[in-house]
């Protein structure tokens, strides 16, 4: 039976980013019924990730406002607009900031997760029409990564959007929307960790915690982790890693020579998942002279610039990069979350916080905090 | 019948480098006998490369005089030290400034052809034992890349040395020993480019050309050619590049951009020929987003770094490097030689400029106008 909402406005609560660096307002919004090739999501759980926060910290260039944030959502479909195929009411979801249409060049090229398809839209805040679904008070709220799942209900387009066995909960899957499969893609899939091979990886967040447990799925021999915040060995210990570093403890020696020292010529793969670009340049100095490869998976401030002398590439090293780590959303995230139920991929262990989406903003305070991992928002509390 | 030099000094020319950023002098100088694991060449053509000038140039902060330079040469072994198997007097050779003792780390990994037996004492301009083979005047000259092919006769280690067929004349061949290989084996085998693959090269020397004709071999779709130096097109076209832009002369675009509307999106492979990091930037950023791989090949000044937008990684682009075109000398240099001598592999088509030992400097010259790629040098011609 459809829901009697099919084809209507719907006014729920949402966290509203009126401007930069402010906290986000709870608000009721009308949010518009899909139209042709849009589905309209009720958002169950989602969390709250650094991009988001960089974002509504004014930091973004690109960042507009008014703006519904949020990009790590799952939900139940409750109504799609003409011509939607892949996904029906009541469908358990997952939004997907990186859209998977399988029919343009990038997604046919069989070499990259990255759709072209809706990308200048998405990037400016609107639907693929031009257009958005959100307002308030009036007017018109922007979209955020093709996702928005800071509100009660969500309008994306139909290749945003990935439907998962209703086996999974929703408030494990919608970390599967960024964090845990950002990590866990970039050392399965973008870098395929070989088996034995001896791994470093920069920031033990949500995302460094998920390429230790990729390397981990691989087979790789030791799994070294650098991070300033000593707490974090144990989390890192808990996902499989062997070593732990913490780079401001070395006396006389930069982390880079540090990691080549313990390894007697550096790492096979590096990571970064910090977003600081001096960090990167250091996952890249570790890496062993004749094949190895630094992937960069953190987020830079605006304008900020990765820097190393060309001998480092000339003699071997490979520096690369991945959104989402590679994975197509549609094609793989059904595979993710299989496993999830399966026992092969932690999922659970990552969640330290639950806050409900009245107290959104304390969310962020948790994630700013050195003890959180990540805050689950509940969207049906929003009273 | 060995050579009647065998276990003796031989006194012979060679052009010495005193000092930095003066001319080469002939000299007659003294070169020992090969100790164990080491052969003694007579040299009978060199090839004169950027890396010798820029060595010469003082900028290099490695190098260090006075020094027998050279590293582009073939030759015919005249005796070899205690333990030497993989070649025997009277063999025609290419000596390797990037070895491969086949029982490294390095050489074990499959995955590069920097082998790292003998890197340290390489560097440092001496044998393996720490010692000179040569000295002038009373005093010891340095080796330089392992090779010195500035002399008539140099003393090498049994791992940088390759033997080749005597069907394919040494005037020839000396050019696989750096610049067509490096090249060459850039598009061949670092990048492997694949069928129908666009590729911009950077700088149409020696080098450039010779990442034409591996890109050519390979299939690619289209070559385009940027070079400052308009005389360059008909070079390019000759190996097969299929346009050409000269960067200055575009009017409000950087060649970047100019190369990314050329090609709806950017290029599949890059490749830097010219050492310039801004070169580097611009090939790297004229990659496709997604999968695009710049592949630097030249040699910066000291102290020069790379720099760039960590989002262009994040989005798809690989950024590497090789030396000598990741080929590994003794195992894949006949192959190339055979290729040559199968008319694959253009090689005569390189030398545009030939002179005698005792007109090096003139070569030095050649090089550095506009309408040379290789000089040849021919080193019995020493009075």
């Amino acid at each position: 039976m459809p829901a009697d909402t099919v084809g209507k406005t719907i006014t729920c609560k949402a966290a509203v980013a009126w401007e930069a660096g402010k906290d986000l307002s709870i608000e009721d919004i009308e949010v518009a019924p899909p139209k042709a090739h849009e589905v309209r999501i009720q958002i169950y759980y989602t969390g709250v990730c650094h991009t988001d926060a960089y974002t509504l910290s004014g930091k973004d260039p690109e960042g507009a406002f008014p703006v519904v944030l949020g990009h790590e959502g799952a939900g139940v479909v409750e109504s799609v607009g003409e011509g939607v195929t892949n996904v029906k009411p009541g469908d358990h979801v997952v939004a997907l900031y990186t859209p998977e249409c399988k029919e343009c060049k990038f997604c046919l090229s069989g070499k990259t997760n990255l759709c072209g398809k809706i990308r200048v839209t998405q990037g400016k805040g609107v639907m693929p029409d031009g257009t958005s679904r959100f307002k308030c008070k009036g007017k018109d709220l922007l979209h955020y990564m093709g996702t928005s799942t800071f509100s009660q209900y969500t309008v994306v387009a139909d290749i945003s959007v990935v439907a998962l066995t209703d086996k999974a909960p929703m408030d494990k899957t919608c970390l599967l929307g960024c964090g845990i499969t950002t990590g866990y893609g970039a050392a399965v899939i973008t870098a395929n960790v070989e088996k034995g091979s001896n791994v470093a990886v920069f920031g033990a967040g949500c995302v460094g915690l998920s390429v230790i447990q990729g390397a981990v799925k691989n087979g790789a021999g030791r799994v070294i982790v650098v991070d300033v915040n000593d707490k974090k060995k144990q989390w890192a210990e808990q996902f499989g890693a062997t070593e732990f570093v913490n780079p401001t403890k070395l006396s006389g020696q930069t982390i880079q020579e540090k990691l080549i020292e313990m390894t007697d010529g550096g790492l096979d793969y590096t990571f970064d998942c910090t977003g600081n670009v001096q960090v990167m340049r250091a996952a890249l100095e570790a890496c062993h002279k004749g094949w190895g490869q630094s992937i960069i998976i953190g987020v830079a401030p605006a304008g900020a610039e990765i820097s190393t002398r060309p001998f480092q590439l000339v003699t071997g090293r490979v520096w690369r990069g991945c959104a989402f780590g590679g994975v197509k959303g549609r094609t793989q995230l059904p595979g993710l979350v299989q496993d999830y139920l399966d026992g092969k991929l932690k999922v659970d262990e990552f969640i330290t916080h639950r806050q409900p989406l009245t107290k959104i903003n304390d969310a962020f305070q948790d994630m700013k905090a050195g003890d959180c991992i990540r805050c689950v928002v509940d969207m049906k509390v929003g009273n």
